[in-house]
């Protein structure tokens, strides 16, 4: 419980290398991003005042063809959102509305909340059960160092509201996918079948989620007025921002080193994802301090991710015709990279793990290389080798969409642990004359 | 930065006690509070359902002379609250008004936003110097395990407001008085000189105010929109509830154990201040498992606490002229008792200390004594005797006052080694045939 900042020093202590001096560029691009832009919701005004300040920060520290390619998405517009149990008794709760959530009218839909502990319970009522009815669908996700929790109890924003639309509820509440204990719900995208209406569905915090949980257990019917206005609009302005360390060799096949520049709207963007950009920056910089790399680094701050990889998808469009040697990406926080996953010449990857073995970084036990949103699609396009530098996420899911992802959640020593460990990798492979393909 | 769940373990290594099996009266009552009453605040419908819900309790826990007295105070209804700096960068402040803010018009009001460092800065402005503009005020809250700051980083919050008042200030923000790091401000009361204008007065979540911070850093202007509609109205109905567990001779002067009902209305008050009733309450039972004690012990849940005391004025009024043995009071959250503080006769003093020894409750060294706001007027009006056993506050001001302020954040443990250390303290002092006049 105590805050972050206090931890540092327990956290740092994890950290088995000598410390780097750090040359202070990921802090200066995280703080910069979350200061002087802040929240960067795809395809806002925002998100676009994000892209011209990305230009002007890649140029000044000395990137080359540092350039914005647009494009379109459907997005969504976020209006008030608001939330109240009024039966057994009134209780405020404090809400978000998902991603691509049904429109109510301003005042509200008011009907019986029924609660549902489980996403297989609600998957288990009988259609047509929820006349006039909402569902609050509840879960169990804890913390887990590799994030394991995320996909199973992250199915229930992604699949959750689609279910109970199913089933004719007229709206939904679901208990965050988040792991903290605070009053601060966590946002996200969630997703209908094509052709389906999609209703109101909102996210409560996990205190809250606990509360509706108790009142349920009382056993009096439970009523909730659910107020969440914002709209799904086609056709917004986004875009990624490129810009490139060109190599000794502009022959060779580039590395393409990813993030995502957009974020959510309730928080500031910092560990989502603004400190993967500052990482992934940070370290293609400090992999040319002992002289020109070979290859040429590409750095993509790929725009409206979080909707639903729209820049990852833009990119591999724009760029498929360009051979790429091989791809990795930042988009797990700012907390230390623990494991190394790869699909890789071996010969490279014994040194990668070599590399990386003084900084108490391991070797993955599984064949599964994961990449990242913004570099799957060019991934699989090319069929790349992709590194892994799998971060800590045990306190990832405290922040992860929420109020609280700011820039006081990230440790200077954690973050200077993650740039060290990516300058490792990069110096192998931007200056590997022969084959990265596994 | 780990949730309170999870730090359980931790935290109860701490006590070094033989566990006691828990009754689960302390945990249902605050469970209770916050569950089936919610937000209480002090003059609101919410702090009466409070009222009527703590005459059931306590009735049905074998009290006697259960009643509520009801008194009425100048409170304050809150409004809605929101705070935009709109340069040099748009950035959404999370923000709550404090207690008797001045209030300002639905649109808010709108000018440059002053950055102070410290109180002190503050004062050192010109008079006149605010034509137009608002302050803000910064300062340096850290966590102290007897609570050491809040005294001095408290007063931002009470004398701040009127201070950029008289100076000119159309609205003042303050950094919260506050040592967590989510974006949940800190509400709290204000004060007023008597005359003085109030003007818009909110506080700033911890992550907020050094956002702030950097923006002042950047050294162009701040701008802010703030509004603060809330108002301070008079006559609002509250009340105090007191019952009793009587003793075996009725013509000795009772103990008096006192904790407050209202709260405020961001959280659902669990650590300020279901558990101090919870723990009083729960103890005063658990000092007649051997038995009917000698003294009465009535239990005080005073209502109005955090607008200003009212409801400790309120019990001395009416009860000046019965006299009183000893007062004590449960008031700083649910976390460990580790040091006990008293004024009383030196006998009892020396009982009460080596009972406590085994707990790791360790005597004070200062001669101060506290009894806490809700019983100082009856003791100060009959110079009372008082045990102050004192809880670790190094992380109750990461929640006090806020949204945080909920039923999860309590540890059941800790909560338990509360109601044992008032269960020995009652024991002693509701058995004393003497005086305990110190």
């Amino acid at each position: 419980m105590k805050p972050i900042r206090r931890s540092f020093a327990a956290l740092a202590a994890l950290l088995p290398i000598t410390a780097h001096a750090t040359d202070g560029t990921a802090w200066d691009i995280v703080s910069g991003l979350t200061t002087e832009v802040g929240p960067r919701l795809a395809g806002s005004e925002a998100e676009a005042r994000a892209r011209a300040w990305s230009v002007e920060k890649l140029k000044a520290l000395g990137f080359r063809n540092v350039r914005a390619e647009p494009f379109t998405i459907r997005g969504y517009v976020r209006g008030t959102d608001s939330a109240m149990i009024t039966a057994p008794v009134p209780q405020r709760l404090a809400v978000s509305a998902l991603g691509f959530s049904g429109a109510t009218p301003d005042k509200g839909v008011e009907g019986e909340l029924v609660y549902f502990a489980t996403l297989d319970a609600l998957k288990a009522a009988p259609a047509g059960s929820f006349k006039g009815k909402l569902a609050f669908i509840d879960h169990a996700m804890m913390p887990a160092q590799d994030g394991a929790g995320y996909g199973p109890y992250g199915n229930v924003r992604r699949q959750g509201p689609a279910i109970a639309a199913s089933k004719g509820a007229i709206g939904v509440l679901i208990r965050s996918a988040g792991t903290d204990h605070h009053r601060n719900p966590h946002t996200g995208a969630t997703n209908w079948p094509q052709g389906a209406a999609p209703i109101p569905a909102g996210a409560v915090s996990v205190p809250d989620a606990e509360l509706v949980a108790r009142l349920a257990a009382l056993g009096k019917p439970l009523r909730v007025v659910l107020a969440l206005t914002g709209k799904t609009v086609d056709g917004l302005p986004s875009g990624n921002v490129v810009g490139e360390l060109p190599g000794r060799d502009p022959s060779l096949p580039p590395i393409l080193v990813g993030c995502h520049l957009d974020s959510w709207d309730l928080g500031t963007g910092a560990i989502d994802d603004g400190a993967g950009c500052a990482i992934v920056t940070a370290a293609a910089l400090r992999a040319q301090a002992g002289g020109q790399a070979l290859r040429t680094i590409r750095v993509l701050w790929a725009g409206s991710e979080e909707l639903g990889g729209f820049g990852g998808d833009a990119y591999a469009r724009a760029h498929v015709a360009e051979p790429h040697a091989l791809a990795m990406e930042s988009d797990f926080g700012a907390d230390r990279v623990w494991r190394v996953g790869m699909r890789i010449a071996p010969a490279v990857g014994q040194r990668i793990v070599a590399a990386l073995n003084p900084m108490g970084i391991v070797p993955s036990r599984s064949s599964e290389v994961e990449g990242g949103t913004d570099v799957e699609p060019i991934i699989a396009a090319q069929k790349l080798a992709v590194v892994d530098l799998n971060q800590d996420g045990t306190r990832y899911f405290d922040l992860h969409h929420t109020p609280d992802d700011t820039l006081d959640k990230i440790d200077p020593a954690q973050l200077e642990q993650n740039v060290q460990a990516w300058t490792e990798v990069l110096k192998i492979v931007a200056n590997e004359p022969g084959s990265l393909a596994p």
